[in-house]
């Protein structure tokens, strides 16, 4: 698709011009390397960041001071679209290693995948330190870990409001409870030897929030009054003007269309937001209607946050597979996930008439409530058609507004740094685009331009102090954050090579070529077998199968015997090999404008 | 992915479940199926549509009568996400096949290449038929024949607004002006025995277009009071409430823009955007900036445009690559394309410091004036990363209206109905979510709704004359209208089975097992080969290959020797072949949780 990363203005550096897959320049070489140095400069903070500064996921902040580190967040990152087959993409702690024993702590912000899908692959690997978060997250971190049988058991301490922990001898931590679509989700304010630095993790500034207490500004403003070094910022929604929806409008407004609707409601969202889903709950106690859950991960989550007392229903509203057809369309409401029109979720296996016990039929109304993520609007607009076919009626957010996103618009931004006031600034959580938007943010509210640090994944930020005060520097040093990506069992061991490959045979198939030969004559013997996928139908092209038979078959005869000739076996003779591929290719390009791979076979015999 | 086709309401059919690639399950068994049937019922209009009801793209409508034929438009649509390695996808034309002489000739709407791209492609097998458009559109499928060798010189004829055209005995032909986002869009007026029919081709209601005439709605509302049997409608925008903005008013916006910006500036945007590109160029003579044109497409659009008196501007305005360097920043503009993030397109190659003579430096402004397609979401995302980080500044509609779109809105639509009153409606141009929204709107204007034909691919309607009325009928009929997909030189020569192939190897990558087995013994000579390519690096996995190599020979060991032994060469005992198959694919599942395609050759010496 693209080379992602190229030239930036405050370093003059090459273009790293790479191949589709990796998207990737080996852009090491422009940094000064400082990959698994051990040393620690007395007195100095580093701030590192290896995920989240040039994607929205994979989110993974390190904070290091005298042979100390603190980790803020571990999470995954869903595969960009040329990443064949790969299933996610984990944080690179390469420069940890041998640094395990410095790690005080690992705080997670807040129960979401970005922020703890890398949990379970990383927390063994980093000699399982000590973790701390709150308790809704604790549930779902607990959930993710038992689903990975090599993973440690964790040491989770459960953090809250009020509580001050210490880790190691340079870090002292308080909590600032903040606001998103999961509750539970709290900034860490970090006090270390040179200055304190504020990480907000993901936030909305919600002043009614739903089943979650509403951040306390007042403090937040306090802390700033004292005096904050650094504020790390989540930038997700830094492009977007005006102010963040309240999660309890949303609950107004679907109040509204639940009053008007007559058959059944199915509603579709991720089963992470545990704040739409009590609203959810909430209408329906107030309606009179009761709830079937659909999906594991969306029955896995309410039932977490429903024990630790994070959701709040009457047992009996929710409703099991024999109860559903025995009540009217008009008590029912089907909750559970697909919303992105995700394969094997809920609402596709419904619409295929795949599901066990649920079928669309007219009188329907399928209230989609999840904004739509880049990438999946063909397969949400393929959804609709069938919905629709099916005699259902679709309510989407761009209909109404039956979504409030989870994060802070440019006003809401604003309005964080202007209550905190940090002397450095620094916008993480999303790509480089909305990292800059957010750094123009900084400068309308007064901060100095050479105080906002727009850094890269691994980009080394450092502060000391100097006389009087601390000085911030974005240096150029960079640590390995290269993709780590997991592909079934394998973790990191799907390389440039094998993605490339994917790639090919995903445009034009490949096609195998075994040739055997005499190893005494080097005669070949009979004719060339060819075997094809995903490039032709074998079937209907006989004579183009027949004529790159033939085709090799005179390359062999032409070929100089004495390299043909030698031991048996598989020929490892590279030289003709190279031929047959080179000849076949152009061939095959020439008679259908394709590209297959080819794969010469040579035996001799 | 999904399959995309299900039940529908108005016919009691079994679903038809199929696997991702093909997304079209064999429905033709629900439908009567009229394939290939030569008798035309006397006095009876059949109105098909072959491409355009279940998705955008692939527009083409035949009107069948007393064994007479019109096409209007030969539209292409570009492949869906799974269609790996696909170029774009054509209407399946096996309903016209020994029908070829019925046809009296092609009426093209409009110049874009969802209604004109299927020409190189179907006009020989056609049989060459006479073809009616306009001027520009004339220039465009003219210089797309061309590219295709194969495709017969077109006889063209030029239409417009005042002229009427006979095709046949049974269709008279006037031509309503249109506007959209290209000059010389014709909407057709077809007066056949039965009544009359307007087909609207893509529109937009503007009453002060850009460099092309405003429609005429006197002459649309005339047309009305006459009496519109059946109005075929543009859907394409048919979910978006309100009215489209003119492309006037986008002038007026790019105006306030140009005047502010000091450095180059940098415009993206369709090379079929004729009315955009005319406003850009206005703009630059305003403000007395030049213009350097980039991209082969543009070029030739422009250049077309220009000659045929569609694009009035001074050719002083255009400069060359000796001059650009000369130029003040200020003076400069950029004109190309790439807005999608397309590969290969300017701007891609501008980024990736591809480009002969366009670096992108700080003080750039780059415009993105085009809407983002569905899909293009993330390279989009990436691509202005990459602005950004090159110093470049982007403007995109997103964050101000630099684009207007082509299409009628909700309140345009519901004009086009009051003006012409018709007795049936049949939205087009969409997929079947948007056909259902403008069929809801067709009722809100007072068309009945057993009056509205909601219709899917190749679904025959009929009008006859019954008493003192003509009778509209959706019947259950249905033609061919599988996919024909295009790959290189190959024109639907991409069977299920391939693109299944193609995805397989894409997800999870294929292994060779060669296996070597004496003739007379029915013993393995030496130990099996293995070649891998997009499932694991070889290098890496050292024991796993070894170990899959060992279970190959050991499973040859303890077969029957009287299947193995016998003829020399390839070995055909698919039960070998089929055993190694399943033993491996389930050994590596359970190593890697990947599947990747398992390839077993064995060859008897």
């Amino acid at each position: 698709m693209m080379t992602k990363y190229q030239t930036r203005n405050y370093a003059s550096r090459q273009t790293g011009k790479s191949y589709s897959p990796s998207r990737k320049p080996r852009r090491t070489n422009y940094y000064q390397q400082t990959l698994n140095s051990t040393k620690s400069e007395r007195g100095k903070l580093k701030v590192i960041v290896l995920g989240g500064l040039e994607e929205v996921g994979r989110n993974m902040t390190l904070l290091e001071y005298d042979q100390e580190i603190i980790i803020i967040d571990m999470g995954l990152q869903f595969p960009e679209e040329d990443m064949l087959g790969i299933d996610y993409i984990i944080p690179n702690t390469d420069y940890l290693v041998g640094k395990e024993d410095w790690i005080k702590g690992i705080i997670i912000t807040h129960g979401h995948y970005d922020h703890i899908g890398a949990i379970p692959h990383l927390l063994g690997k980093l000699k399982n330190p000590p973790m701390f978060m709150g308790r809704l997250t604790a549930g779902l971190v607990e959930k993710k870990i038992k689903e990975q049988p090599q993973c440690p058991k964790a040491a989770i301490t459960i953090i809250e409001e009020n509580k001050t922990i210490q880790l190691g001898k340079n870090f002292n931590i308080e909590f600032l409870r903040m606001n998103h679509s999961i509750p539970d989700c709290f900034a860490p304010i970090i006090h270390t030897p040179v200055g304190t630095i504020m990480h907000t993790g993901d936030f909305k500034i919600d002043y009614s929030p739903v089943n979650d207490k509403p951040a306390d500004l007042q403090r937040i403003a306090q802390f700033g009054s004292q005096g904050i070094l650094l504020l790390m910022s989540d930038s997700t929604d830094s492009t977007h003007p005006g102010y963040q929806i309240s999660e309890s409008s949303i609950g107004d407004e679907m109040s509204r269309l639940f009053e008007k609707i007559e058959g059944r409601i199915i509603i579709c969202t991720f089963a992470s937001q545990i704040s739409r889903i009590q609203e959810i709950f909430t209408l329906a106690e107030k309606f009179g209607r009761r709830i079937y859950i659909q999906g594991r991960s969306m029955n896995d989550n309410i039932e977490i946050a429903k024990q630790i007392g994070y959701m709040k229903f009457n047992s009996q509203t929710i409703i099991h597979e024999n109860e559903i057809h025995h009540l009217p369309d008009n008590k029912i409401i089907v909750l559970g996930t697909g919303a992105q029109g995700e394969n094997n979720a809920f609402l596709m296996r419904v619409v295929n008439n795949e599901h066990r016990t649920v079928r669309l039929k007219p009188g329907d109304t399928i209230i989609f409530s999840s904004s739509v993520i880049p990438g999946n609007e063909r397969s949400i607009q393929n959804l609709k058609d069938q919905i629709v076919r099916q005699g259902g009626k679709v309510i989407h957010y761009e209909m109404m507004d039956v979504h409030a996103g989870g994060h802070a618009k440019q006003e809401d931004l604003k309005l964080m740094m202007r209550l905190l006031k940090p002397k450095y600034f620094m916008p993480i959580e999303g790509s480089h685009f909305m990292l800059q938007a957010h750094a123009e943010l900084a400068q309308q509210v007064g901060i100095p331009t050479n105080n906002i640090f727009v850094a890269d994944n691994g980009q080394v930020v450092t502060f000391e102090v100097r006389g009087h005060e601390t000085i911030g520097q974005l240096t150029k040093e960079k640590v390995m954050t290269d993709y780590v990506m997991v592909d079934g069992l394998g973790v990191g061991d799907v390389s440039d090579i094998v993605l490339r490959d994917r790639k090919t045979m995903a445009e034009d198939g490949m096609i195998v070529v075994i040739a055997t030969i005499d190893s005494k004559t080097g005669d070949p013997i009979g004719n060339p077998d060819i075997i094809s996928r995903g490039f032709i139908y074998m079937k209907d092209n006989k004579d183009l199968i027949q004529d790159t038979r033939m085709r090799v078959k005179k390359i062999i005869k032409e070929s100089d015997p004495l390299l043909l000739t030698g031991t048996r076996g598989l020929g490892e003779d590279d030289q003709l090999k190279n031929k047959i591929r080179a000849d076949v290719s152009q061939f095959l390009f020439n008679k259908t404008k394709r590209r297959p791979m080819v794969l010469p076979v040579v035996i001799k015999v």
